[in-house]
């Protein structure tokens, strides 16, 4: 508690002094039957770091978090949540925001028949799971035409066309910067401690070094930091 | 490691000296893709318990556990697996035993079409999740006719008729003891640190009071200790 309450006193002179920073992170949880459930392996580890350098540079920030094995890091406005769907309303509440950085890896889909009871094991018969889409939270905020974050940034968990997938990804969501990684086994990104990424804009493509995650953070947020500011010049 | 130490000569004298007992904990994770995957919500408690009280009476443990946060415990091999492939596979490995407790929430079925690229949100497309069935693990080895462990127990995580099914899973599986509780959102069983069991064998149902993971664990390793002792009177 000490140690939030010096963050927040350094803080008060940061970049992102007087911002508000809304952070997405972790995965999330989507319900198949009272026990059973559809996840992914994000950590959340990028997420809580980023949450923290916005801390650091001076931002008010909340962390909106999937289920993670994480503490929460001090100094934020945390929120936990499981699903995508409760993720949404979240982001939504904690509006209006400078920034958005939208760091959890979201499921893209929900099972739409998920059961009230434990589905059983019956002879030789299998459930049918349907699936149905999830809200997506990055378009969604991205695109709204009151109180969208003037910074909006999506994150890219790609196993293949790393930059290509991402390029796209900007243009249909509407955000300002992909935030691109490759996680095929080979990069071991997922509950990894360091990450390399692409900073994909409309304009441009920048590569960083591998980086631990942390590291990514504090360059993300500072890297952040002069968007906004060249935003208000 | 002293811990340890000290466990394994107090135990040398317990009631399950002597004894190789195969102890199987925590959820599966079915792979979807690299990224996703079907989990399920047991934390490994129960589990791990009955492993550190079967240290505790002296017996040879051997863990086997799918992806839990719970530290190993102290004094026992410990085999980590992922899918219930993978645990079937190192209980095979692990035989013979004097005792198995399976305690896993192994995952019922797995995706057959699990792709080794992460699936794309195509637009309206939704994926196709084509389930098979996994191994039955404790029906598998309680079916064995070469080195079935002599003691062979299960249990029944059951949201509604528990009694029922569990006599039921009994007869089907093949096993001497179901370990049978509630695992609907009232009862708040999985992760969290009490249980509510019932102890249901072939001539038998035996309600204990809501205890701790912990005295479950204990008392269990007492009943399956007298239940090993009769068997070889």
């Amino acid at each position: 508690e000490v140690a939030a309450a010096v963050e927040r006193l350094l803080a008060s002179s940061g970049p992102l002094a007087g911002k508000h920073v809304i952070v997405t992170s972790g995965p999330t949880h989507e319900p198949i039957d009272p026990v059973r459930y559809i996840a992914n392996r994000s950590s959340g580890k990028q997420g809580h770091a980023i949450a923290k350098a916005a801390v650091e540079a001076g931002a008010r920030v909340t962390l909106i978090s999937g289920p993670v094995t994480l503490p929460d890091p001090a100094g934020v406005t945390i929120v936990h949540v499981e699903s995508a769907r409760e993720m949404l309303q979240a982001v939504e509440k904690a509006l209006p925001a400078d920034i958005g950085i939208f760091a959890a890896a979201v499921a893209d889909w929900r099972v739409a028949n998920a059961g009230e009871q434990k589905i059983k094991k019956k002879d030789g018969a299998l459930p049918n799971l349907s699936l149905t889409e999830n809200p997506d939270i990055l378009a969604t905020i991205s695109h709204r035409t009151e109180s969208r974050p003037p910074l909006m940034v999506g994150f890219a968990a790609e196993t293949e066309h790393v930059i290509e997938h991402a390029k796209q990804k900007l243009a249909k969501k509407g955000c300002d910067l992909i935030v691109a990684n490759d996680v095929s086994t080979a990069g071991g990104v997922m509950g990894g401690d360091s990450n390399t990424v692409h900073l994909v804009t409309a304009s441009d493509v920048e590569t960083w070094p591998t980086l631990s995650k942390t590291d990514v953070a504090k360059k993300l947020i500072g890297h952040l930091s002069a968007m906004a500011e060249g935003a208000k010049s």
